[in-house]
């Protein structure tokens, strides 16, 4: 890698409002990096507010408008991002009982969000029929009885969907597909048990069955493996309307849209996958001869994930003699984070763009390893990298694409503080998740 | 498996006052788990008081007193673990500023505290000054030149040690191997850099050097790694003693001593693995004509791993045709918590003992994968294990083995509330930490 590109931001990668300023920092949305670091310290979290609302509605554009697009909150929820979505006009999905609870303690509407989770608590699916959630999308056959019987109870109708696995796996990574049959979510289309389930939904008095949800994967590139799911699930809204008189509103495709974290990897066109996905959904429909559902996907690190960065300050440096011929030395670099700020390189062997933000540099590169404070060999945040040979002890450098399943899987290991989150808008910076403290970490205790 | 089996709890691997009851329900202490399930909810920690404190004083009596023994706190801390450590005559370790926070909040003596780290920051080292912390183990020479500065600018002198990196490797898994030389801790024995990093710190003007510290891996079963490394180690000692002029007193080994997981693992001789390396270390030490060192190691998973276990409460549970004719049809059973209070498995493919504590069984067992609530397919806690074909809704299991590195590396990933943790002793519970709350989720917002 040449110096020259080490200084400049890949714009496909970076938040669209960071910029590398004449002076040799960088800014998002105005906001110079190293003074939001002296501000709120290190590590820390910034989000740029614009870049994540440009995505929102470009992400409502290309599939019809904001109504189609329920953003998956599992990605980064807070209560600023749960406002930005509701001001954005955009659906949320939540994942579970609390994310619910987040989202409603924001005011978000709940007409306008759906309930997912494989393992739903009776609590949860009160929560929903209470406030009037627009979609519970039913995980299993238990849950159907269950949420029926909760819903007779509160004298309500609840608008259900039903996950069906198509049996399409659409993934590009083993932990991370969830389309293939042998996995936990959802009711399967080839045994007969998604119709059977349609079936008893259709029968049940207080579910309102308004169609089926499924999902092909994550950090997906193309359009197939959506076009087939929504194939072979439109043949099951073609048997149910034949054999049930039914015809089923509305279809949910799921999340999955891949993004780039590496300069080399390319971004997906989000309006062309759109545009081919729904010609596929009406091409199918007219085929079978029924009426086109209503599309929705659930986007989250395809919102998400490339509006925020990770500041962190440099500590020790050290060039290690490792032993091996084919790479005699590698130069350690430490950061005030790791493994508790960001556990997807050591979960999934995540890469990640950085660069230095405090200043430009000529360098020349050398092999690098950047790892953690943490006492854990596998505290490795960049396993190998060719980085500028002047990093050093106090420079502050950032890590690209941090929005999405970051702070949301953070822990506290070797008594980690959770970095505060910062977001920025037209030259100001504004605190959304304060840094957590030692008394933090000491409020539970019971003694 | 046979169901009788399955009704055993395997002494090795559960907390040692785990019992079976005659009405098959499975207590600790005396306490009935379903009981604590009850009155604390799931998923919940229980933490045997008495195993821990029988295993830290084998421990202390395999390698001749307490005080040769150092709880490596980063696999669980809490203030009331660290009494415990503190009651039974133990020194602690701590491997980051708020670890050594949290020990000095529970009033442990910094006399008998060590202090780690591979990226100290200048308040960790001051506070390890200003408390008079009993050592700090040097990672790096910038570290130990400002160490110096921190020490003679409060008028005190630090005891300290170096970290070495003895060349030895004696992993079990690749992401947990700490003591080879391509790694971001300590200084190289094999250069000759560690070497001169002890002549540096005995010029220091306020820095006591007390000896050489080497961590050789972790997991490890027995003493060939460990005696490797103490007698490259004490090679040095001899070089400092014949050039420098310098006997140094003590001897820490670090830490890394397996434990089984598994039923058909065995468990360590701790005894046996204690007299062979104190032996080794006398006999190294009288070859090269040097007085033996006082030996430290630092067991931390050895100490606490066994000592506690994790209940769950089963939800939702699902027969799925996978498409494999290896195996046609999985049971998946659902807990209600998963990769938030235990990422081992996703992290480290760790496997666990789970058993039925609520009741016993007959059934036949049945090819099963037992998940978590979370929204992603790599929320497994269990891939493939055959067990008993009544597991059902509403049943208490418990995963034993769950003392270390677990909630300690814990999430709120998808809104989870980090799970109530309890001690037993003499049929008595006392809570230790408390579950946290949906107003802990949101404390941190800023809006």
């Amino acid at each position: 890698m040449s110096t020259t590109d080490f200084n400049t931001l890949p714009a496909h990668v970076w938040p669209r409002n960071a910029r590398r300023e004449e002076d040799g920092v960088v800014t998002i949305a105005g906001v110079p990096l190293p003074e939001l670091a002296e501000q709120f310290g290190t590590p820390l979290y910034v989000f740029d507010e614009d870049d994540f609302r440009a995505r929102c509605r470009e992400m409502a554009d290309a599939f019809g408008g904001p109504d189609h697009i329920h953003y998956a909150s599992k990605a980064f929820i807070t209560k600023r991002v749960v406002n930005w979505v509701n001001e954005e006009g955009l659906c949320l999905d939540v994942a579970s009982l609390n994310e619910c609870k987040i989202a409603l303690a924001a005011n978000f509407p709940p007409s306008r969000m759906t309930a997912h989770g494989n393992n739903k608590e009776k609590e949860y699916l009160e929560l929903c029929v209470d406030n009037g959630v627009a979609h519970v999308v039913l995980d299993n056959e238990g849950e159907l009885a269950q949420l029926n019987e909760i819903a007779a109870a509160a004298g309500r109708v609840q608008n259900v969907m039903i996950r069906v696995k198509p049996g399409v796996d659409a993934h590009t990574h083993e932990f991370i597909a969830t389309s293939h049959e042998d996995q936990k979510f959802g009711i399967s289309l080839a045994t007969g048990a998604a119709f059977d389930a349609a079936r008893a939904c259709l029968e049940a008095s207080n579910l309102n069955l308004v169609g089926l949800h499924c999902h092909v994967g994550s950090s997906v590139f193309n359009a197939e493996g959506f076009k087939l799911a929504a194939e072979r699930v439109l043949a099951l809204y073609k048997r149910i309307h034949t054999e049930l008189g039914v015809a089923l509103p509305e279809l949910d495709l799921g999340g999955g849209f891949g993004i780039p974290y590496m300069e080399y990897e390319q971004a997906l066109d989000v309006a062309s996958l759109a545009a081919d996905l729904l010609a596929a959904v009406d091409r199918t429909a007219q085929e079978l001869g029924i009426a086109a559902p209503f599309v929705l996907v659930e986007p989250g690190r395809s919102l998400v994930g490339a509006s925020a960065v990770t500041l962190y300050r440099i500590g020790t440096v050290k060039d290690v003699e490792t032993g091996k011929a084919e790479l005699p030395i590698r130069r350690y670099l430490s950061v005030d984070g790791g493994m508790s700020d960001n556990i997807r390189p050591a979960l999934y062997g995540s890469e990640y763009d950085v660069r230095l933000v405090g200043r430009e540099t000529e360098a020349t590169s050398v092999d690098s390893r950047v790892v953690g404070f943490h006492c854990e060999s596998g505290d490795i945040l960049i396993d190998e990298r060719t980085l500028p040979g002047d990093i050093t002890t106090g420079d502050l450098v950032a890590f690209a694409t941090t929005g999405a399943y970051q702070y949301m899987m953070s822990s506290r290991y070797n008594g980690a503080l959770r970095p505060a989150i910062v977001s920025v808008r037209n030259g100001d910076a504004s605190l959304m998740l304060r840094r957590e403290t030692v008394a933090d970490l000491l409020a539970l205790e019971a003694d």
